[in-house]
């Protein structure tokens, strides 16, 4: 079957655009991400007879082309594995989205490229072989191999994952939500993230955090808003993660007077996200965003986008 | 309006059907309940002049007939206090749920009384005011304010208490579900449950913990029994108390071979419940609850019962 497919795919080639993703979505710290339309990084695959993967960058991020250095190149290293070394890869990659920003750039990178790949080959992997062979890519960027950007990146919507061992991935039906985020051009490194994290934490917030997440994932699926509102709260990672991102307790309390259901860190930050139920809403988070971080001197990047129920997309 | 509702009860006197209750649902500790059409008490309400509450046992458990040491009274006298003191109830209670098995029966006994007298009234309370005047009953019964049995016993179904502080009280959609319990005849006061509970948990636990009750609510709003089955996890709380419970281990292994899809105990113990998908499997799992405890030689009760959609019934 993989003498097939690979004999088949010989001389093509597919372009696929890898989406950005939220991770955590507030109350679902490591289980809950949710894809988004923008922005996405455009990757263009072919097979090459060498068992290696050779990358090309178009953009201006100047990441590492070795593939053993590159969450790109260890994901589809470890699909050539899976392959028995019998082909090789050549892909080029655009990122557009921003290494460190928070939204998922490293899942994109390598999810987009399993996917690419798989599809190349005629599908002959599974949703969840993807996942795992993209968790590689994870587990470069940041030392854990964790799903909750790679899951969403590669089925869209909002995705649960039960459990990484045994993996267990559930989509969770979601009404139409916009999405606003706000990028301060500051680096928090995804590893640090995880290390000012207690290890142990209180039973009692453990119980709040728990009832949160089951109050967003019933709220998602009956599509109510308020509820979906009153669950986006975090008493044990955004209080101890927010301190790395400059003006976050007041980026929150204005967008929430603006409208906004309700948002956090993006993933391990440095973004802010917020959902609004309208774009009206969305754009009037995206102004008060923009005002308290225009005060602050910091750089930053600003955008109102809806969720990606599709995932990656094979475009060409 | 509470002198016109008074007014109106004159003379009249309701029945009612208080459901027993399965709270926490294995990964849903705290948060999670739901009602069961078996077993029930049965509480008979009329209004008297005097401003307290007269109790009647017409059973053999003996309980304390004094309103201040009943979960009972103390749940009236604090609906007595919201009605400034304007009137009293005499109430006749036929327990049938055994205190102390685990299924509820305190809540039961202050959820059935509040909403039995809230019906006489008229209706002029709203649940979430039922809830917290129930709740009193379970402050008394385990030192606790806790809503996982008193929310499914008065609103049926499967509930989720998203938060005691403000009360967030939300009804999840589930598949039919049996349960079937098993009862030793052993007790567990709810109060040393709780002690040996640690205040202090792994932050890798809760993450797996809320995975399993974001997928719980998923699979019970999908109607996916599969995910039920998977998510029917608790790394938290049953290791610790299940060591309370003879034979613990056992009963739900012999449990998930005969069908079941998941449990565990039910409350703090010491009931154990199990889900089946049908009630063949129901039954099958019934007899191997009753193997391994006939071995044990500790006597015990079983029963199959379906969930109670309906929460507390006025049935005459």
């Amino acid at each position: 079957m993989v003498d097939e497919a690979i004999n088949k795919a010989q001389g093509k080639s597919f372009t696929v655009h890898a989406p950005g993703t939220v991770a955590n979505m507030v109350c679902g710290f490591d289980v809950l991400g949710l894809a988004l339309n923008d922005p996405y990084d455009i990757m263009t695959i072919k097979l090459i007879e060498e068992p290696t993967v050779v990358i090309h960058n178009i953009d201006s991020y100047d990441l590492p082309t070795e593939p053993e250095r590159n969450v790109t190149g260890v994901a589809l290293l470890e699909m050539i594995a899976q392959l028995d070394n019998k082909t090789g890869f050549d892909i080029t990659i655009e990122k557009r989205i921003k290494p460190g920003s928070g939204v998922g750039s490293s899942a994109a990178s390598s999810a987009g490229a399993v996917v690419a790949a798989n599809h190349l080959l005629g599908n002959i992997f599974k949703n969840d072989d993807l996942v795992q062979m993209a968790m590689f890519g994870e587990k470069l960027a940041s030392g854990v191999k964790h799903a909750d950007n790679i899951a969403p990146c590669i089925i869209g919507g909002v995705t649960l994952i039960r459990s990484i061992m045994p993996l267990d991935i559930i989509s969770v039906p979601s009404p139409p939500l916009y999405v606003t985020v706000v990028h301060p051009q500051i680096e928090v490194r995804t590893e640090d993230a995880r290390q000012i994290l207690k290890k142990q934490i209180l039973l009692k917030d453990a119980i709040r955090q728990w009832g949160n997440i089951a109050g967003l994932v019933a709220g998602l699926m009956k599509s109510d808003y308020k509820l979906i509102s009153r669950s986006l709260e975090d008493v044990l990672i955004e209080p101890v993660r927010s301190i790395l991102i400059p003006a976050f307790a007041e980026v929150k309390a204005k967008s929430l007077e603006a409208g906004a259901l309700g948002g956090g860190i993006s993933g391990s930050g440095p973004s802010i996200f917020m959902l609004s139920k309208n774009e009206a809403a969305a754009f009037a988070v995206e102004n008060a965003m923009q005002e308290v971080y225009t005060k602050t001197g910091i750089d930053y990047h600003t955008y109102v986008t809806t969720i990606n129920t599709q995932g990656v997309k094979v475009v060409e």
